[in-house]
């Protein structure tokens, strides 16, 4: 087998680049379980016409096939028919399509509001791009209600992925913005204005990043019917940003200046107020109203978020979501929900390809227990049985080698002891256990009873990469 | 959309569920990094031409198609050809072929021996039944050194896994017994006998348990040249177990009943005392020679390793693997290792549906704080926020309803107790903070600065069913 190269688009990391990512992850799902979301796990795969009923990223979907199957057998002749009924299978590419079946399908079994988190992989397969990949890991939190959601969670998710966010700053993760907007302030204001293809309007306008305000007029134009007028009014909303009250005036301002009067525009900016209000006492100075998100996709209903790094712009959003009035339906009841989704791989991936974080080291093991020879290897397992027992975790030494080269295998592995046995000197004389600290040197005497490393050298941390 | 029904061979477990599964992993990955295994993750796709190297499992590789890609595009009509050079790609079916391809790609980044553990999802596309699932968990540790592999880490492997699972026994896993042998005592024997296709031999003795004694001698007669004499032998040998030294005498005096001797037979019985005596020693009871394990997969080179829940055998091993010599070659160097695999869906499927585990309560909240009204819904968001400073997993009622409904709202969910915060009574009065276990009734003042749950009841805990 000659030397494989990675796949692009399938993002691994090195052993000590995992230490990040599940710092990262462990971090996400105790901030998640804090505030009282219980975990689940979907299956990884959704039957095909069920991906298919969402727009958008439901084209890049990665269809199964058993190869045993036989190719002429199924009409598609990719579908997984292990026998008749079996329905064409893809893997999921979000977490939300998942979650709305797993609600459906466990309805009876669930207590609503049901708030949950879930972190897995998801597959997209798109061209592969910095901070864009086929394979990826996302961690989502949403609450979802029987039939009715109030709005109070609108504001209540994005300050929990403010506080989870938050938690990483000690590690290296750089600051970041939470970017939240409101469908009802901006269908409100479009209708207002006389516009009525608010889907039309809100696509252009998320080009706005891409393309510049110039061309989004001419797209409002030529695309929505919208007059030079109605487009710079438009382009005016989405330039108002801010974290404080005078947003909704501003946009109130705006509102008279061009004649719209709205009940929807009313009640998206109280909305809006109060989501900033609330941030600014809980989470200061993180979550910011900017009324040129719109997300392009056709189910959010209230508010909607994005969530930039600070100094990572370019690297897009990495913590999206929104409210959607109905995330399932069932025919016989509707579920509304709100949620946001964190791109952990896209995060976890600047954070190393940056430099930002490093872990202090590539293994768990706080200790390497030397081995003087064969004969008394069971010596040295002892001794690694008594510190694990008391949770510190121990390898024992691959071999008998001249102690020298087992502290080298310490020392390339970053651990910072080696224990040496206590056992007969060349002299015949007894030498106790001793435990040398490799960085500095320092050799002394330890009980395998009760020895232990100081909190700071027991597991590997992850540190801001300056430290 | 109508209710969705569930995918056979695609498991997923309600929130309670998925506590217990969580607990068991988390279980493994501590236990995994107490003894220095450095966790990695692969991605879920390899080429496909790589997946179908090895034999038996590899016939059941799920092949991806993107769905946007045109179905004449590509030769076989089936694969992930973005661009020209693009592999036709298939799902992982276990966690050794994508680990080894792991450690050929990045050898010269990783430090030899080399511990690693990695818990990951596999698809197979089997025939599912109770506990063959088509997509599964598997939790795998495996040690793999650049050239050589001493042969203690055939002993230290089966025991970590032995250290594994007996963390479980507290939370209602049953007993497990780790059924050993060695390829080289069995290749031994059947050479000594004069038997050559030791393969062969080997793949009819797997069929013991399904078959019986009878038809594997048939069997032997048939496919390998055995003559019904040393067919006999070999079931005799295959009959043979324990967890003593004379296990070693038996084989010993089967073979010069048949007047066998071999190096590679001794050399296989030495190794298999040693593991045994080790066990005994460090995981008394658990692990038992057990001469009819023969393992199919040809790779294997040493140490083989099956492991049974006692009085759950008939759902088959739980936690297989072995030594191989050659877990990946790139032409220059060769990488020996010795792995096991828990087959996580399978074990956490049985304690769900055989009721032996239950979880203290389905969501992480240990605490709800109820709402006055919808006014002083920040008041409770602030006794949330110190309670939860404190480590603390807390929710707020999602509606301020009469505090009965706010009470059978911790109840549903299993959460024991809730918070009413302090205000002012009816007649005026300042009525302070109260804390109320929901399952005594018991209600007292409590200060959100220092008040706490008992250790007991901060976390969902995973339990046996009968407590």
């Amino acid at each position: 087998m000659a030397r494989p190269t990675p796949l692009s688009g399938f993002p691994e990391w090195l052993p000590a680049g995992r230490v990040v990512e599940q710092h990262v992850l462990d971090t996400l799902r105790r901030t998640f379980e804090l505030h009282g979301f219980a975990g689940i796990e979907t299956r990884a795969v959704e039957p095909l016409d069920q991906l298919l009923r969402k727009g958008e990223t439901s084209k890049e979907v990665y269809v199964l096939r058993r190869l045993q199957e036989e190719p002429d057998a199924a009409d598609a002749g990719a579908g997984d028919r292990g026998g008749k009924g079996d329905k064409q299978l893809g893997l999921h590419f979000d977490l939300t399509v998942p979650f709305a079946r797993y609600v459906l399908e466990n309805a009876g079994h669930l207590a609503f509001p049901f708030k949950r988190h879930q972190i897995q992989k998801v597959w997209r397969g798109e061209r592969p791009q910095d901070g864009r990949f086929r394979e990826f890991v996302q961690a989502d939190i949403d609450v979802v209600g029987a039939g009715e959601l109030p709005y109070h969670f609108e504001v209540e998710l994005p300050l929990v992925m403010a506080e989870a966010l938050g938690e990483l700053r000690s590690i290296g993760v750089p600051e970041v913005r939470i970017l939240v907007n409101n469908r009802k302030v901006a269908e409100g204001f479009y209708r207002g204005l006389g516009l009525d293809d608010v889907e039309g309007v809100l696509r252009s306008i998320d080009k706005l990043d891409k393309i510049g305000p110039d061309k989004v007029a001419a797209l409002l134009v030529a695309e929505t019917g919208a007059t030079p007028e109605q487009a710079a009014a438009c382009l005016a909303l989405a330039a108002i940003s801010g974290s404080d009250a005078s947003v909704a005036e501003r946009v109130r301002a705006l509102a008279a200046e061009h004649g719209v009067t709205s009940d929807l525009l009313e009640e998206g900016l109280g909305e809006l107020s109060a989501l900033i209000d609330a941030a600014a006492v809980r989470a200061p100075g993180v979550v910011v109203a900017d009324l040129k998100i719109a997300r392009g996709l056709d189910y959010y209903t209230g508010s909607v978020y994005e969530t930039v790094l600070v100094g990572h712009e370019q690297l897009g959003s990495i913590c999206s979501g929104g409210r959607y009035d109905t995330l399932a339906s069932d025919g016989a009841n509707t579920y509304p929900g709100v949620g946001l989704s964190i791109g952990v791989s896209r995060l976890v991936s600047r954070l190393l390809s940056a430099g930002l974080v490093r872990s202090t080291r590539s293994v768990p093991s706080a200790v390497v227990v030397a081995v003087t020879s064969e004969e008394t290897r069971a010596a040295s397992d002892a001794v690694a049985v008594a510190l694990r027992s008391r949770g510190i975790p121990v390898e024992v030494a691959p071999s008998a080698a001249k102690f020298g080269k087992q502290i080298k295998f310490a020392d390339r592995r970053g651990i910072p002891f080696v224990w040496f046995p206590a056992g007969i000197g060349a002299d015949g004389e007894v030498v106790p256990h001793q435990v040398k600290d490799i960085r500095s040197g320092e050799q002394v005497a330890a009980d395998p009873a009760t020895w232990a490393p100081s909190e700071e050298d027991l597991w590997p941390r992850v540190v801001p990469a300056g430290e």
